[in-house]
C-alpha cells in the first residue's frame, strides 16, 4: 500500500485542462484570479489630502503663524490654486491637494476666527498629512496576480480600477455519487436496517462552500445498472466524488465497472486510518475521487485528495500548515492516523485536541470535528507538545 | 476617547430582537442553528458491521477455524439469522449483524474456498469490527445544540436524522451607505479629482462572505437630500453600514443628520488607527455602524465591531485569537495600532508579518492583508516574538 504523500503526488501530477470565464465583479468573490490586474492610474491619482483642515506652503511658516482662509477645496471638486502663498485653503479628507500648498494642518491644530486660521504651533513639515501621488502604485502597476484568491479587499482594489467584469477560474463540474442499497433518501422513513443519506449531503455543503454546485446521483449495489449510468456519468461531468463501493465487498462494483469504462486506476488503497481504500483514477475526460463509504473516511479523503487537488487546479498555492498536539495519543498500526481534532489558539499556538470518536462510521463526533492532524505511520506515541501536520475540515482554517 | 475594548463593549450591550427562518437543508449551509438537534435512532441504529468479511459466533472459534458459509448478510437488507452457530454469514461493511453472530472477520484475515472460510488465526474478540448500536448517541441524544455554527459534517448529522428543513438565525438586513462627492462608479470614467467607489464593493463582497445581500446607496454631500435619503433607510433596514463622512469635515454631514433622525451617538471617536473617527449609534429599529471613509479604516472598523457584533448577533460564541509578531514595530501615539499583516503558519504558531503600507488610504497594500494585529496603546515598542491580539480580515482565519 502506498502512504499518504505518494498517493497525494500522484494526484497532484495528474494535469487537467484548466478554463477560464469572465463574470461580474461580486460574483467573483470567493473565486480565484485568472488574469493579473495592472493600475489603470497612479494610487491615488492625485496628492490626496488625509485630514480635514488646511492646506498651506509650508515655507510660509517661517514667518506667519495666522493664514487666511481664501477658499475651500472639498472633495471631488477640480484642483484649486493658493493665489497669495501668506493664506490658506480649507480643505477635506479625499480632496486634491490645492496648487501653491504642500501641507496639510489637521483642524484639530488650529483655531478658526473671522475667517482667519491660527496655527496652535508652527512644526508642521512639508507634505504631511498628504497621501502623495502614485505612493501605492504607479500606472501600469501590476496590483494583483494570477492565482490570488478573490477577497472582498481584493474586491475593492478591482472597483478601484474600474473593472467590472473579471476572468476566474471556471469551477469543475462535480458529481457526487452515494452507493448503497442501505441508504435512503430524507423524504423516506428508514427501516431498521437502513440508514439515511447523510455523505452525499455533507459532499454536497463542502463543495458549496467552494462555491461549486455539483449534481448528485445515487448508485444501487447492481452492476449493469451502475454501468449503465457511469457510462453517461463519466462524460458528462469532469470530476466524480463517490461515496462507498470502493472496499472489498462482494458488491463493491464501483472500480470494476469504471475500469471497464476505461479508467486508469492508479491508487487504491493508502496506508491510512480513515479511508485505506480510496481509490482515485483517471478517465480521457473525467477524474475518479473514490471515498471510502463511513462518514469519516469520506470527508477526511475529501480533504486529504480532493481539496488540495482542487486548489492546484485553480491555481492556487499549496498549504502545509501544523498544529501542536495537547495530550498524548498512542495508534500501533502501520498507517497514517488522521486524527479528528477540535482546534482553539492559545498564545499564538494552535492547539489539537483530539475528539473522542468511536471510528470512521461516527458522524455525530465528525461534526464536532475541526480539523485532522496527521500522525505518520512510522510511530506509535504521539506526545502532548509535539507538532504535527493540520488539515482543516473547511475550506479555511476556523 | 474610548478606548477599543469599551467601544466593543458598548457595541455588544446593544440588544436587538432576533429572528429565525426555517430553510432548505443545503441552504442553511454556512448559518447558525436556531433550535437543537436531537437523534431521532440510536447511531447506530444496528450492530454495524464495518468490514466485508464474515460473521461468527465468538464462542465457536475455541474449537474452530473453518466455517461453512450459509447466507449472506448484505448492507440495506433485513436482519439473517445464523442458524448453525459452527456456521458462518458473508457480511458486508453496512449490513446489521446477524442474529446469533457477535464477531466480524475480515476477508484479509481468512481464505475461502468450496464455500467455505479459513482462518488465518482464531485470536478474534467478540464485537471486533462491529460498530454497536447506539454507541454514539441514543435516540433523544441532543446531537447539535443552537447557536452552532453549520458546517459540512453538520449539514450530514442532519440529513442522518431525516431533517429536511431546519431553523436557523435569521440573518439580519442591511443597507451599505457610501459617500462623498469624489466618488463615481464603475461605468464611469473618473475626472482627475474623482476615484472610483471600492468601499461600497468591498463591504458588499464581505458581507456576501457571512452570506448576507446588502442593498447598496450612495449619499451626496448634501444636508437635505441626505436627510431624506436616511429618513427612509433607517426605517428599511435593520443595520445601515456607512463608508465616509463621519470625520470633522465641512461636508461630513452624516453624524449631525442622524441625530436628527432620532439617532442615540453611542460612540464618536475611537482611541486607535486607522479608524479613529468611527461612529456608533442606534435609532428605534436600526443600528448604524459609521466606518471612517479610507479603505483600511472602512474595513478594520467593519471587522473590529460590526463582525463581533454580527457574530453575537446570530448567537456564535465570541473569539479571542492571538498571533506572534515577526518583527520589531513602533508606533508611538497613545492610540490602539490596527497592524495590517500577512499570516503564515510555522511549527503550530500563527506569525503575524507587517505589511509596508503607505496608511489608511491605502487600498493596494490592504488586499494583500490576512489580518490586523492590534498593538495595545499604552505602549509604543512592540517586539519580535511578543504575542497580540488577531482578527482575521475575512470570514474565518486563513
Amino acid at each position: 500500500m502506498i502512504s499518504v504523500q505518494e498517493a497525494l503526488d500522484l494526484i497532484l501530477a495528474q494535469s487537467f485542462p484548466q478554463e477560464n470565464e469572465e463574470v461580474d465583479l461580486l460574483d467573483a468573490m470567493g473565486g480565484v484570479l485568472a488574469e493579473p490586474v495592472k493600475a489603470d492610474r497612479d494610487a491615488p491619482p492625485f496628492h490626496r489630502v488625509t485630514m480635514d483642515g488646511i492646506a498651506i506652503h509650508s515655507n510660509a511658516l517661517k514667518e506667519n503663524s495666522s493664514f487666511k482662509i481664501e477658499n475651500i477645496q472639498s472633495a471631488g471638486k477640480a484642483q484649486q490654486s493658493l493665489i497669495n502663498s501668506e493664506n490658506c485653503i480649507e480643505v477635506m479628507t479625499g480632496a486634491v491637494l490645492p496648487k501653491n500648498t504642500d501641507c496639510v494642518v489637521p483642524y484639530e491644530q488650529i483655531t478658526l476666527a473671522d475667517g482667519v486660521a491660527f496655527l496652535d504651533s508652527n512644526e508642521h513639515v512639508p507634505y504631511q498629512n498628504v497621501h502623495l501621488s502614485g505612493t501605492d502604485a504607479k500606472t501600469g502597476d501590476t496590483l494583483l496576480t494570477k492565482g490570488q484568491s478573490i477577497t472582498p479587499a481584493i474586491i475593492g482594489t478591482l472597483a478601484s480600477v474600474g473593472i467590472s467584469r473579471i476572468r476566474v477560474h471556471k469551477l469543475p463540474k462535480i458529481a457526487i455519487c452515494s452507493t448503497g442499497d442501505e441508504l435512503v433518501d430524507l423524504d423516506q422513513e428508514p427501516e431498521i436496517h437502513q440508514i439515511r443519506k447523510s455523505n452525499a449531503y455533507m459532499l454536497h455543503a463542502a463543495l458549496l462552500d467552494f462555491g461549486i454546485k455539483p449534481n448528485v446521483f445515487h448508485l444501487r449495489d447492481d452492476k449493469e445498472e451502475m454501468m449503465d449510468e457511469l457510462a453517461t456519468l463519466v462524460k458528462d461531468y469532469q470530476i466524480l466524488l463517490f461515496s462507498g463501493a470502493v472496499s472489498k465487498g462482494k458488491y463493491d462494483y464501483l472500480p470494476m465497472v469504471l475500469q471497464e469504462l476505461g479508467m486508469n486506476k492508479i491508487i487504491h488503497g493508502v496506508a491510512q486510518r480513515p479511508g485505506k481504500p480510496f481509490l482515485f483514477g483517471v478517465l480521457p475526460n473525467s477524474m475518479i475521487f473514490g471515498f471510502p463509504g463511513n462518514p469519516a473516511s469520506t470527508f477526511v479523503c475529501f480533504h486529504t485528495y480532493f481539496k488540495p487537488w482542487l486548489r492546484q487546479y485553480l491555481g492556487l498555492p499549496g498549504r502545509k500548515y501544523t498544529a501542536v498536539l495537547d495530550q498524548d495519543i498512542s495508534f500501533k498500526k502501520p498507517l497514517t492516523y488522521h486524527l479528528l481534532v477540535t482546534l482553539s489558539i492559545k498564545e499564538g499556538s494552535i492547539l489539537a485536541s483530539p475528539l473522542k470518536s468511536s471510528g470512521s462510521g461516527d458522524l455525530v463526533h465528525l461534526a464536532h470535528a475541526d480539523a485532522v492532524i496527521s500522525l505518520p505511520l512510522e510511530r506509535e506515541m504521539f506526545h502532548a507538545g509535539e507538532i504535527f501536520p493540520l488539515n482543516p475540515l473547511g475550506k479555511n482554517l476556523l
